[in-house]
């Protein structure tokens, strides 16, 4: 049975990737709400930590994110959902993943971060509005 | 420059993906010492939240990661790693990922988890001994 182990503010971590590259587009967070939601709806629902409530993937940007599979791990406090991205991009910097930049490895001290499909795919304050 | 942001525990995400498979392997944490040591390395290393130590990744089963490649997200509070996992399992139940039952979608109350790739390929007793 579905038994999520949720963390002390009631979240489970939630990786998306895409269904077409495979990559991660991101990382969230789910409560019991987002997570039932869903399942129920098969498109992507979240907690917002910053705002501290539910968040339909897309609501303000028009990119949800249609469920493809969703999958809990081992001891349930994590699930990996597969998505069906709608739009240019899921990120609110306006790229298509969250993870635009590499850490390159075999280093110690300070890290120059690396773009790597770092290309905005859409005007994140045209799509947000000036004010976000 | 790579700035991870910390949370109240000293830690950030790691999502884990296999480079032959593209699955998600794992999703684990690391402190600052972790992500030094896998930056500097190219081998995992997490920081246990129920061991409260640091952790490299086989060091008990064997079963190490190789990091490929490292990304970190817009707000760098969690990193992607994509690994070629040495050995026939990241997962500590035996399998090779933690994420090896599917949730179905369109339902609504209790959902009942089905195995996907759920075979074990390892025998977590034989591997971790008995005691854990």
């Amino acid at each position: 049975m579905l038994a999520p182990k949720f963390d002390a503010d009631g979240l489970v971590t939630c990786v998306v990737t895409e269904a077409r590259s495979g990559d991660v587009l991101m990382v969230a967070h789910m409560n019991a709400q987002a997570l039932q939601q869903t399942i129920a709806t098969g498109e992507a629902w979240y907690f917002s930590r910053s705002r501290r409530s539910l968040w339909r993937k897309g609501e303000s940007s028009g990119h949800r994110q249609r469920v493809v599979e969703m999958r809990v791990d081992c001891d349930q406090d994590a699930v990996w959902i597969v998505v069906e991205q709608e739009g240019p991009g899921a990120c609110h910097t306006g790229r298509r993943s969250c993870f635009y930049r590499a850490v390159p490895l075999g280093k110690a001290g300070a890290v120059t971060l690396e773009f790597r499909d770092g290309e905005r795919t859409f005007d994140p304050d045209a799509v947000y509005g000036k004010t976000k």
